[in-house]
């Protein structure tokens, strides 16, 4: 299906995730803007990446926001990075790495800036299968937040409904990082790792884990994995 | 009732309904932590006022993020805003002073300033009776947003829930006046005029018009009629 006509934002991490959810997009043939933000993250070689994503993938538009955030996660703060948990398993509790409301902030920004440029397809990579167990990332959250916005936006009410698109959200590490790599995605510009200390991979924390276990259930080798 | 112990956060945007809703949350004993947005308004001077108002009413903490916005509202673009319409109606059609998912970002935002704080109480000026007609400001939005963080953020999920509240949300713009009068509300520091050509009111905007009706229901004079 040729979509040229239809436009689609993307939230871009510089992550693998986000990386492969715009591959599907682009594949699709939607006319495509990426947007990243920068919020405080440590790990600022994420928006380099997501930038060269946005740049290999031909998107008509990549924008970072700048946002003021407010703390109370290891992924902003000083907190300590839990290592070598058994991530394998949904998890019993959120884990310390949940930044409050982030997809919440990302997704309410992501609608306003689809509203003002006219856009009615929002792509986020979210996943509750292989994933650390952030509440904002299962399908009861994506279909709430779809909903509130149609009726509390001008294009939800009087225009086109906006649609928030979650390909990878039922499909586990291995499946996300095989349709990757069907669609050209190149892992070496992609970051998963949570400690800012490692510029690849610190291979303990639950995100570089996950990222192991895909690339074996995959049968591929992570370019990220020897540095 | 007092509720000394207990959290509440404050959206607090230097005009007069977020400012009577301050006085509420002030007089209902809460410990006050006042949130602003510096989003690209056009009208600057709104900040001081909402810096105003929160030392006025001994607010333990007050902020102002700043954050990268996208534009398409009369509020922060170089579109006109509109002048002498019938504001005494609900509108048939959302204007352009719209600010596109405004107090979606605005509530994801504070939820995630609520979490990452401990506060569970967030309070929000919208109202629904005399207001300009914009989607997010009514109950059902209010509503879904309450459900939606509840389920997707980890203070709503593992602690105590939180909670949106709304007192301004039934009442009309002179029952809003006359309750700021009783609790002291002080009138000249706050800003409800559309248009930053004029620093007090320009007297033709929904807002002005709005306001001006409340000031004549409440049998009071407006200290920003003359300027």
């Amino acid at each position: 299906m040729n979509k040229k006509s239809n436009k689609a934002l993307v939230l871009l991490s510089g992550g693998l995730d986000s990386s492969v959810t715009l591959s599907i997009c682009k594949k699709e043939g939607y006319l495509i803007h990426a947007i990243s933000f920068d919020y405080g993250q440590k790990h600022k070689i994420e928006l380099e990446y997501a930038k060269w994503q946005a740049k290999f993938f031909n998107c008509s538009s990549y924008k970072v926001f700048k946002i003021d955030f407010y703390g109370g996660s290891a992924l902003t703060d000083d907190f300590k990075i839990p290592e070598n948990r058994k991530v394998n398993l949904i998890p019993d509790s959120i884990p310390i790495t949940y930044v409050p409301s982030r997809n919440i902030v990302f997704l309410a920004f992501a609608s306003g800036y689809a509203e003002a440029n006219d856009i009615d397809n929002i792509f986020i990579g979210v996943n509750a299968v292989d994933y650390s167990g952030y509440p904002d990332c299962r399908p009861e959250f994506i279909k709430g937040f779809e909903k509130l916005i149609n009726i509390s936006t001008k294009i939800g009410i009087e225009g086109k409904k906006i649609k928030i698109k979650t390909p990878l959200i039922n499909l586990s590490k291995g499946e996300i990082i095989s349709l990757g790599n069907r669609n050209g995605v190149e892992f070496s510009k992609t970051l998963s790792c949570y400690n800012p200390k490692f510029k690849k991979s610190c291979g303990l924390c639950d995100s570089c884990l996950l990222r192991k276990k895909g690339f074996e259930e995959a049968s591929l080798i992570d370019p990220n994995e020897d540095n």
